[in-house]
């Protein structure tokens, strides 16, 4: 398997999550069906998606749970650590170190940055703050892959632009703002304020139909 | 203009945060070509997304800033205020009650919602926190139209089915996990942790690439 498109990517992420999530609760086996109903997509799709993997399942009990999770993870995460950085730490970006911590033994914000004097040489959740001026050395010397942007709209661009050059190859923006990157760094835009607005947007457009009845 | 989609609604919203920065930076117009690089789309779909508008450019100026902003706001935004509560008073759900500390008229989280006897009955970012058992009567009285979900992924479904019952006609989920909702709410999905560990995803994939070379 090569060059997964990011939605399958999304997918079998949101499978893992399912899987966890069944096997907490004691059963050993899924159906395609229940999976296909978790994640939001076709029974036939996840059928699809398992013919990747080597996992059998049988019409009576389904597909062995613990399994197919652990083909799932052995390809979707690094038998090595992944060394991710943030920059920017304000009440997300806390938010996003203390979720983190320890929670991930492969996947791990390695370093904190941030220009308020106040917040460098400080620890976050077990994460160590330094000045964003030394972000760009840090991030070479320690090759890290992942940089997680939670500055505000204003400063986006730049915090992208120094981890760009130190070499990250994925960068999280949560600023409102469109980046522009060099091709090769994956870029995932998320952004809570538009997903809030969007969601107020449709609730009224919804509560007005009901209205109209 | 009726039922527009989603992406659609994403689009112009973003339109919305480029036209911000383009009026805060001094400029007066704007070209589609502009618009289309800052969303990410053709500069056909923006001509196509303006034709709904009134606003007319030209070849030599483009669009006039203020104006367009004013009829997407026009469209947008509610005249009169769309109530939220918050149900989950961690890192995350304080870092949404600070960011929507009256920075919008329009759109306001009016309560906040934990099981916590410690943080019940005070207040965060100008936000005062109930104990979730008063939640349901909370938003049936004050017709709460939308609720931002915060709390972990096995609470998230209690969560959601209060709210719905309560008659919120959007949610915000941050949980990872997946809600069924009786339909006509919105639901409004975003995973923070999947985001980022599809970044670290890509960007392994694209360094063994590049080490391949």
């Amino acid at each position: 398997m090569t060059r997964i498109p990011q939605r399958t990517v999304e997918r079998f992420f949101r499978y893992c999550q399912f899987l966890h999530t069944r096997l907490d609760s004691g059963a050993e086996f899924v159906f395609s069906r229940e999976l296909a109903a978790a994640v939001g997509v076709s029974p036939e799709q996840v059928r699809r998606d398992l013919m990747n993997f080597r996992v059998k399942g049988t019409p009576q009990k389904g597909y062995p749970a613990r399994e197919f999770m652990a083909e799932l993870y052995a390809h979707l995460e690094s038998a090595s650590l992944t060394k991710m950085v943030l920059v920017g730490v304000g009440n997300l970006g806390k938010a996003i170190l203390s979720y983190f911590l320890k929670r991930r033994p492969n996947l791990c914000i390695v370093a904190a940055f941030d220009l308020d004097p106040e917040k460098t040489n400080r620890v976050y959740s077990g994460c160590q703050v330094h000045h964003t001026g030394q972000l760009e050395k840090f991030v070479a010397k320690e090759k890290v892959a992942v940089g997680i942007i939670t500055v505000p709209a204003a400063s986006a661009q730049e915090a992208a632009d120094a981890l760009a050059r130190a070499g990250v190859r994925g960068i999280v923006n949560f600023a409102p703002a469109q980046l522009k990157l060099p091709s090769g760094v994956f870029l995932e835009q998320l952004d809570i304020t538009l997903s809030i607005e969007k969601a107020a947007y449709f609730a009224r457009k919804t509560s007005a139909k009901e209205r109209a009845k």
